[in-house]
């Protein structure tokens, strides 16, 4: 099924079932009205929102409407959990190759995860507000799954069990800060203001045969200021599946119902053209961009986003349905907002 | 007045007020079932709750019933946001001299923060659970604020009149996994198991002259296994106050309400006595007092935590009467919860 929280002017949205082509839609009331809510008591209330998700599919729930992303929170507009991991690996080698370090052979088997705020996530269709753009505003388009309880020191198996729910997600990022950040030895803050998602999350089932060893085999597709830059295959490069992203969140402690576990930038290795690199998926954060621009003309060339830039992303199926709904933002300042 | 949660089986409990000298407690059903609708709505809901704290303190509640700290959950059982601050520098000027390294010059003007995990807190008297002692276990005696809505780019002024409620903490951390997490730069993650809080949160006006400045007054007692090991004064030391802390946070997202921010580990500076180094007040963690026998006499002799072993950390007003109810927590071993 497939389920999105509706602006209503409240902190926590209305939740509703969204039909499987994204263009109905049927408030869940008198079933649960916030998403947390089925995720505290999931085995009680996702059966019942299975059976609207199964009349609004058929066409016979009886106060449908049209569905609009522009009306959508973040599917849990908070929540009390956000870690997000670096699971392809790629995108950390690029990265590190582009300032001449390399990769800790532990990287291959102790998954990179930070925890993010969660107190204030935006709508699909959100601006993203920054104070400056000398910040070097970025995005990540990235995959996250939405948990049950786990408990402390699960298996990568038992943990993958714990998905209810996935996700796309922009990770929006400010580059410039992450250097001072780091170096401070705390990891990110300032550096990663609020996170978006996908106007629709839906349970793992609704990928069918692409949801395979807790990884989304399909393409993520990243469209900056009108033009596609990414088209990466979020499936073969993910060096970590999400069960052992949530396992290794419970190496010491619980990780409880509503957790959102990200993947970090999806990404793709390079191919070797003519003895020349290249890397034809394109890219789904910029810097990532800049990192192979370094790496083959020794420094990066593309800037950061501008204020009054887009970026799009979504994941079709392989008829080509957009299976989330499309991520859909305009970057803009403060004061513009205010 | 003096909030509460009661343990009654579900995630979020049942909100109650408490009086003055933590004698008595009266539920606020009526009013408000859960802490965070009351953050969520303060302005409408604090009066009505203060109202019920007058007529407790004046004995004049008709539901009353004894207090009792075994039967609370962290006031805010899971929250939106823990962001973690290390606001008292000696803690931090300690810990580096002990591996002689310099505190760089920007820490004292740039707060040091994390992101902590907040959807698993642990009540007041409840285990800290871990699965291997050979992590180093270690408690972290803190105080912390709960916010409301405090908005992106807020002054450390602005931020200060955002706090609602003053709470301590026990920021439990796992010392022997730090090292080789922070080497990967991401920060700290798997270090951070789940964090215990008072029994009692309280509001600001009931620290009365000894708030000030957005620092609380007041001597931070730690007990470890029976043996009163700090006496730390939490107000002078604090290099960073709580508007401080917020706004660090505010640069560049908003701050929702029921996000819990804490002050780090309360530390004070050593005098010298007779041409020796000393520490009086003693530690409120152990790393602090490793750090202490490192620079005196080149190793440490005190190990950490043992299953079996308490901690309690309380703190008492002019009067002796304690504040906000003690923590009291015993470690305990994974297998011996199940």
């Amino acid at each position: 099924m497939k389920l999105a929280t509706y602006k209503d002017g409240s902190r926590d949205g209305q939740l509703v079932v969204v039909s499987r082509d994204l263009s109905t839609a049927h408030y869940a009331t008198g079933i649960a009205g916030k998403l947390q809510q089925v995720l505290d008591d999931w085995n009680f209330l996702a059966p019942q929102l299975e059976d609207l998700s199964q009349t609004l599919n058929t066409g016979k729930a009886r106060h449908a409407f049209a569905f609009e992303p522009q009306m959508c929170m973040a599917p849990l507009p908070r929540a009390y959990q956000w870690a997000d991991g670096s699971a392809y690996i790629n995108h950390v080698e690029l990265v590190r190759a582009a300032r001449h370090s390399d990769v800790p052979q532990t990287f291959y088997t102790d998954p990179l995860m930070y925890q993010g705020g969660s107190d204030d996530f935006i709508g699909p269709c959100d601006p993203v507000v920054c104070a400056d753009e000398a910040y070097g505003i970025d995005f990540e388009a990235e995959i996250a799954v939405i948990t049950g309880d786990v408990p402390m020191c699960a298996s990568p198996e038992e943990a993958l069990e714990g998905v209810r729910l996935v996700v796309l997600a922009n990770d929006v990022s400010l580059r410039h800060l992450i250097p001072h950040e780091l170096a401070k030895g705390f990891g990110f803050f300032q550096s990663k203001p609020a996170t978006a998602f996908s106007p629709v999350a839906i349970t793992p089932d609704e990928l069918g045969e692409a949801w395979q060893g807790g990884r989304v085999h399909l393409t993520l597709q990243s469209t900056w200021n009108g033009r596609k830059v990414g088209m990466c295959e979020a499936g073969p490069d993910m060096t970590f599946h999400f069960g052992q992203l949530i396992a290794h969140i419970c190496k010491t402690r619980n990780v409880r119902a509503g957790s959102i576990v990200g993947s970090g930038t999806v990404s793709n290795r390079g191919v070797e053209v003519d003895g020349k690199k290249d890397w034809p998926k394109g890219y789904s954060c910029i810097a990532e961009k800049r990192a192979i621009e370094t790496i083959l003309d020794g420094k990066p060339s593309t800037e950061f986003m501008k204020f009054g830039d887009t970026i799009r992303i979504e994941m079709k199926d392989k008829n080509g349905q957009s299976l989330f709904g499309a991520i859909d933002q305009q970057i803009v300042s403060l004061d513009e907002q205010a």
